[in-house]
């Protein structure tokens, strides 16, 4: 399996996370129609008010690369960026499971 | 919507990480009939050669809570349990996207 995983954290200025999950799951529907895109999740932590998790899982590394050129999501991510302290990405190989 | 997420974090002791994920893997098998889990997925980290990050997610808190007295995971939890240095669990609610 060559499948590829990313965890997104982004950590919103405060009270700015309703604000940036409302883009964020705007984009995931430009996405819902992009080839190799197999989980696109927007999250909020319970525990911390500004954090969301975004659980990504593409076909391959090429399908998610592929993605970072889509314009439409390309736009609302200049639309976030204001909203946004901090991104830390978290890079993964899917093993198998439930929902593979 | 009231699905649960977690993302649980588990870093094995040096060495450790395949014989963990081996066990992982098999806990999720058990959990493929158990009513309610739709995400189960062992990870293991691209950056740390001792981490492996488990995908879950739930119908809801409660499907969550009752699989944690599935004999058989708890079973082969109480195997794994040698195998881990430290466990750190990120609580999570999915609001939307692909993959719910």
């Amino acid at each position: 399996m060559d499948k590829y995983t990313m965890y997104g954290k982004l950590t919103a200025l405060p009270g700015k996370r309703e604000e940036l999950s409302t883009l964020l799951l705007e984009a995931s529907r430009c996405l819902r129609h992009v080839d190799g895109c197999e989980l696109y999740i927007i999250n909020e932590s319970v525990e911390d008010p500004d954090v969301i998790w975004i659980t990504e899982m593409w076909r391959d590394t090429e399908a998610h690369a592929e993605s970072l050129h889509n314009t439409e999501v390309l736009a609302i991510i200049q639309r976030a960026r204001p909203l946004i302290a901090t991104i830390e990405p978290i890079r993964l190989r899917p093993l198998g499971g439930i929902g593979l």
